[in-house]
């Protein structure tokens, strides 16, 4: 069996007894029961996923995959493909906004080339080269299925040798100039949605680059055929190697019981197709904000997550999910730290009703 | 002159030759323009308040204003009022949400009795009784204005005192039982929306007793006949002593020029009532979140602001607007942190309309 579908099958639902535990201890906490809305939801979700009524993060690091797209040739993005190398080096250099985030956060910051169309030597890179870009999917297919096993592969290793370093929490992030081209194609794909109606302006292109991007999509999309029911064909048609990377770093979060931070349109259009692989995965994942890309609010839809932010992001590179550690991590601390009613002396509602329920 | 108007009087706009700086600088950062989306106003707006293009926020505390309301008599709470010296208590105690969410933040927490019906006395707590708690407006003015200036004075000498101490930013909170009957009074005196729109839930009461509150603010309305004109007139008849503390701290904020972010019901009902009284105000707020309480949708909207978060809290304390500072803090991490494109060697735009504006 491939190594994707093994992996699959090793995923199991929530711990049931944990969450309702957690449950418990949130109706004794001083505080009117519900009124911190989905912190308290946060805290549940990850004593299940953890296994532990009283769950803690100690530490975490984002996932940037990288790779380049040979749509990129189509001019669908308002940036040369050169762009992709040097965002790896200003990453590994400290410069770029996810650096700056992941600082605030105190999380580790993972740079992984799985396809960057370049030399890239750096003490700091982790050098897993499935392929020098992907192929142009308006011509054929982006890749062959192999490269997609590989560059899943390559995910699922990476997540898996944080967290025998340790880490207990993973933010999911990429880079990739022509990447939400290939993400508007592996949604389309995917939900049956039309491609006019999850295509963006990605980093900033006008109104007629849009339009040429759609058509660009859907030849893509006419051409290579991708089969819907076959997620590791969509991903190997018109999907990217960092995508690919992204959906085996999901489905091994979700395997190790690991909480997965998705990121944007990218990220989202990774746990997309990991959910068409393995549902349970969904129950592993918080959605880390609703990116300005329509495509990813219809990803959030099919998927049944609601988004911790919306702060009109469209960046990617795990902005947005380093940003929702600070909201999860204030989940489990108000959870672990709040005294109970009992403890504090405090009285509880008149009529007793969340009365040590 | 009161105090209030003279304070009101040296609130200034906001530094434009800063916030230009700061746009410019925003413009050349390792990233497409704009795809930081809020991240990138809250830098501009932060440079207008500091009058700082690269601003820091080394120390930052929340004020939690804590009183009685007389109104609690009629029973429009889930809770005894007892509870409002209790919740006190667990403050100082470090028990409470607040205080996790404040230690997660690194926040001081600043706890102030402006109006509770109970003697307190802890070395940690500021004592600033104005009164034991407010009288009940279903029969009368809860507070003279004498009492109301008096607790606006309270709160700005509190925000004066963090100034003097280095803090550079202030998040509102609030402890009161029965005060979101005060909050629901104000909004519908001061914007003329249906009590009934304007009314929610509070600490969770049923569908019965939310009928019941709704009718005790129309009568509290009818019989007191606050001016809407002059809001100090109507927090006067309808507010409450840490309603109007508040109001004293978010303005003498911005007579500081001190980023004050607001918290959810009462903290907005405070702002409402400051932007009436000095509507420059606004520019040195930010909404740190939109709370389930319906009333505070109402005054978002009146006031024009966009909240940070969206979580699904009704709590107060400050537990909104102190989540909010990690999204502030992220902010300018980024503005100050990034490398540019010309540091950085990252080739901008194709079309090069970006490049150095």
């Amino acid at each position: 069996m491939e190594r994707v579908f093994e992996v699959a099958a090793s995923i199991t639902p929530l711990d049931m007894a944990a969450m309702e535990q957690a449950r418990s201890r949130q109706l004794q906490l001083t505080k009117p029961p519900g009124s911190l809305g989905r912190l308290e939801e946060i805290a549940v979700q990850m004593a299940g996923i953890t296994r532990q009524p009283l769950p803690a993060v100690k530490r975490k690091a984002v996932i940037v995959m990288a790779a380049d797209h040979g749509v990129a040739v189509e001019g669908v993005s308002a940036y040369p493909s050169a762009v992709t190398p040097q965002m790896v080096l200003n990453f590994l250099h400290g410069g770029a906004a996810i650096n700056a985030l992941a600082r605030h956060a105190s999380a580790e910051v993972v740079i992984v080339d799985v396809g960057v169309a370049a030399d890239l030597d750096h003490p700091g890179l982790l050098s897993r080269k499935v392929a020098r870009g992907t192929a142009n999917m308006a011509s054929g297919p982006a890749m062959t299925r192999e490269q997609t096993l590989a560059a899943i592969s390559v995910g699922m290793d990476v997540l898996k040798s944080l967290v025998e370093r340790g880490i207990e929490l993973v933010a999911t992030g990429d880079m990739g100039i022509g990447n939400t081209t290939a993400a508007s194609a592996i949604t389309a794909s995917l939900t049956g949605v039309p491609v006019s109606l999850v295509t963006g302006r990605g980093t900033g292109i006008d109104e007629t680059q849009l339009a040429h991007k759609i058509h660009v999509i859907e030849q893509a999309l006419t051409r290579n055929a991708p089969d819907p029911s076959d997620p590791l064909d969509v991903l190997a048609k018109v999907g990217g190697l960092e995508i690919a990377g992204l959906v085996g770093v999901i489905m091994a979060g979700a395997a190790h019981r690991i909480p997965i931070v998705i990121d944007g349109f990218i990220s989202g259009a990774a746990a997309l197709a990991a959910l068409r692989i393995c549902p349970t995965v969904r129950d592993y994942l918080f959605a880390g904000h609703v990116s300005v890309e329509r495509g990813h609010q219809v990803i959030l839809e099919q998927i049944g997550l609601s988004p911790l932010l919306d702060l009109e992001l469209r960046l990617g590179e795990g902005t947005g999910a380093v940003l929702a550690t600070h909201i999860i991590e204030a989940a489990l601390r108000v959870h672990r730290e709040m005294a109970t009613f009992a403890e504090a002396g405090v009285s509880n509602r008149e009529d007793g009703e969340e009365w040590q329920e």
